[in-house]
């Protein structure tokens, strides 16, 4: 099975349902929760241990389930979100407050760019409580961090009780794939043992599409569709997530429509597909995209999400009477809504037969890749000649992961191979997604080999990660884009708080005792350096690659120009 | 004037009333916002940019405020928190989500804690929030931060009507030198530069004690000290937070009362003093200190919080009925309560005048030092060892920074010279407070030179601050206790998710290009190291200490066994 089938398969997450094999010792809180995640599959978690979740570890330990011990409990957020984006569900296990108030900024992310990773907080016992004491890690009660993931979590359960604790999992982990968003459950450490008071058998939670409704959207849709003269797909990030890929492709390949993606949902489709145009993202893309899409009389957006970068800070010139678009969170056509509609339901019918059977082979605008440099191996190395040798070294068995910033924007251009071998924070744009997001990468998938491109301002926010990835023998490249500051930041606002120190990014390995550094300032220097990097399996390598502070994609260019007018 | 004095000064944080200099052009929300900030002496200010408080940012670099960039926003929370311990008031400046939601831990510590810290938040313009669309940082919905910091702040206020915003600045600020706790504001980028509506002067919040109730309780706890065999004073770290150690001695020496502190509290008064018994924390603490305490038939606790490490996990055996204990949320004498009695009126009433005027010089048990190793050279360095050398070469112009673990526990038995010059997060533990404390101690008072005690898994979660540390050109010693692991937990649950990489912490020096680093193994190399680190004097010196795992402290092992009876 190719990598990318094996991703494919694993996104339609569902659930085995495990058969009670012994009624006569009944499970335990701890004891279940864990054999439900095995259920959905998950088979490495992510965190760091504290007193007040040590009885859990224990029994996680005694588990098939691998803990994958991070450096912070944010980093261990972040790795849990890549791990789901690439496995289908991720989650993380933290020690109360100190640890679950610390992944709040990278569950955040995951809620909004809907990866399905579960929190597991320990808490203090719910004998310890009485009397209101003030424990060591409570901050204002002992609801408090359980009150802040109502926020940032789709579903909660303070599992305190053996009563309901075991429907409170099958309702939270059921929540947690069916939306692919975080879920938070806290248990208390005297709870970890406690067994079911009665029966309990695993919740089934079905869900199905009116008859009536879909009927009408698939008859409305094949109707608009079998009309147009150029149709488009747009690809978006659900379609990845609910493992909707071939089925796209299908659709797109009976009918003959091209197809493109938002920057969120980039590689979702393979981006060397006859019938793939690229990336859209309004007036910031490419031109002869932007003007495909938007001349279309039928544009069928899957799964896309209409956040300002993917539409190029608005920049977007859509006609919703013109549209089709299908998420989980709506169903519309032109100007008609439709509720009590699944999006897999709506997708997998629409795709069920031929809409244009007769449709030919269409010529669609040859996609431009990245222009090879003209510099010379003794030029300083640049935003473009830099991007144009990482493109040429992309493989089948390589994922992009892009953090912020340029590295975002820039990236952009890259040509994936396969599909879903690009991630990156395009939604939320948290800095410093990217390196623990590595260790989520190839903890899900050893033979997965990242390319991790990172500015500096980011790198320096999360690159202690590199750490867990030494212990695990994973062996990702790093390319830190090192301009001096936070430069997309100075295109908005300059100032001298955008300044940071330069490190000696390169002699990082000399700190953790592994892995290799490279500093790189000019074109030769980075193709001797990406060639060594390639060669050395064993470790991670870190390209330290000098770039001057003004130079930028020119997608981050016209970005900039849009930004700086709203601030 | 001493160091000691000025932080006294500092603490005593009133608000010097701003005037309306010019009624002609009315202020802005930004700009009174720093005017505030200003009049409660506010100099230092931490954080990261972001395109939604770019415009703030800019503002603040042509204000007087001086803008200490972090490498991460949790850093800057746990910076503007130890800023606040010395300075009277810290604040960090982020932006939206992504920033905000990085430091709900450090702020929950600080809440936790009582320290005052302002969190200053950009958001997206109310003009760009028509039609909710989907920007980038965002959540569930443009409410979301601010329901997450309702929970972790006493008071918040959403600054996007010039109609409220001026006196939504003066209350929560109020309520930040009030309750001693953070406060959270959020602007909107398009309104940093907004104009007042209406003239607006700063509002005073003035409040009192009912003067009978005052009058009760003070003549209800005055007879009790006066006939009391035995009183002993318990100094919490309210006493430092509202800058009421002066009167704490005088309440002392007047009568000759001897006093003890907790561990949060711990240095509130100087270690030195001859009425100094040591540190009280039940059975884990120092015996004749204990048994002084609990023999006491008068015991003055004084802005001390019951938590479970002050109390030693609730080993302490106090007799409510004996107990005068005051804090900024409770008075109570025996067992008669008393309300709307003010903290401050309470002590400044209580020491006005002598209460045992025929009081003799006391004898007090004599107080234990750590005792001098009797390692030598050539030995192994242990926990003993060490803490045994550090307290040998603490003086007047040194504040020791403790993490969690045994730099906390065993540092309890440090002789810290004056007073406030001992900071730890001992009632939260939130692991990774010390190193970018230290950021927040020198930029307070670059004067004060720490020495941050550390273990190796705190270092590696927040190490990265030492960057900032450089660019400010500071130079803490830090000690890093190298124990290769969670060594805490160790002794609650041993098992291999307690491990971490072993990193050559004395290279980080290499990484940042500036910083001494010292390998230490034997007593004859840490006296050596330390030697050269306290000569260094123009950067951070770091001394890497290699223990033993299972090398621990007194106090900790009596900690631990504790702990692990309820895991």
């Amino acid at each position: 099975m190719t990598t990318a089938k094996k991703i494919a398969a694993r996104n339609s997450t569902k659930a085995v349902l495990s058969k009670e094999s012994d009624t006569s010792s009944p499970p335990t809180i701890g004891g279940y929760l864990i054999q439900r995640l095995q259920d959905y599959g998950l088979k490495d978690m992510f965190g760091i241990p504290g007193d007040f979740v040590l009885g859990f570890y224990g029994l996680l330990e005694d588990s098939p389930i691998r803990m994958i011990g991070c450096t912070r409990e944010d980093c261990a957020g972040y790795a849990a979100d890549a791990y789901a984006r690439i496995h289908g569900l991720g989650a993380v296990c933290v020690t109360y407050c100190v640890g679950g108030l610390s992944t709040c900024n990278s569950i955040a992310g995951a809620f909004a760019e809907k990866s399905p990773v579960v929190v597991i907080s320990g808490a203090p016992g719910v004998y310890e409580r009485r009397n209101d004491p003030l424990l060591h890690h409570r901050v204002r009660d002992f609801g408090t961090q359980r009150e802040v993931f109502e926020k940032i979590a789709i579903a909660n359960a303070d599992l305190h009780d053996p009563l309901t604790a075991f429907r409170e999992i099958d309702r939270c982990l059921d929540a947690a794939v069916r939306y692919k968003r975080p879920v938070y459950l806290e248990l208390p450490r005297d709870r970890v043992h406690s067994p079911a008071i009665a029966p309990h058998s695993p919740l089934a939670f079905e869900r199905e599409s009116h008859p009536d409704a879909l009927k009408a959207a698939i008859g409305e849709a094949r109707e608009r569709i079998a009309k147009a003269k150029q149709p488009v797909i747009l690809a978006g990030i659900e379609v990845h997530r609910f493992g909707l890929r071939e089925q796209i492709l299908e659709l797109a390949e009976q009918n003959q429509i091209p197809m493109c993606a938002t920057l969120l949902g980039k590689s979702v489709i393979s981006e060397r597909h006859p019938l793939y145009l690229g990336v859209y993202e309004g007036a910031m893309g490419r031109r002869e995209v932007s003007e495909y899409v938007e001349n279309s009389d039928c544009l069928i957006m899957l799964g896309a999400f209409m956040t300002d970068i993917n539409l190029g800070i608005f920049t977007a010139k859509l006609d919703a009477q013109n549209c089709i678009s299908a998420t989980t969170e709506q169903l519309r056509i032109g100007h008609h809504h439709f509720h009590d509609v699944l999006f897999e339901d709506f997708v997998n019918t629409l795709q069920d037969s031929p809409i244009r059977p007769d449709a030919e082979t269409i010529e669609i605008p040859k996609r431009q890749v990245l222009k090879k440099s003209k510099s010379t191996d003794e030029d300083a190395v640049t935003i473009q000649s830099l991007f144009g040798h990482i493109d040429q070294i992309l493989d089948d068995n390589m994922v992009v992961i892009a953090d912020v910033g340029d590295s975002l924007f820039a990236s952009s251009d890259l040509t994936i191979h396969k599909h879903t071998e690009y991630l990156s924070p395009a939604y939320y744009t948290s800095m410093g997604f990217a390196v623990p997001a590595a260790l989520g990468v190839q903890t899900a998938d050893k033979n997965l080999r990242p390319i991790v491109l990172v500015g500096d301002g980011a790198f320096q926010m999360t690159c202690m990660e590199l750490s867990s990835i030494v212990r695990n023998h994973f062996n990702p490249i790093v390319v830190v884009l090192n301009n001096k500051g936070y430069t997309t930041e100075r295109f908005l606002q300059e100032g001298p708080f955008n300044d940071i120190l330069n490190w000696n990014y390169h002699r990082i390995p000399d700190l953790f005792g592994a892995g290799w550094g490279f500093e790189v300032t000019t074109l030769g220097e980075l193709k001797q350096s990406m060639a060594a990097a390639l060669a050395h399996k064993d470790a991670f390598s870190l390209l330290n690659v000098h770039l001057e502070p003004n130079d930028i994609s020119p997608a981050l260019e016209r970005l900039a120009e849009k930004m700086s007018q709203t601030l």
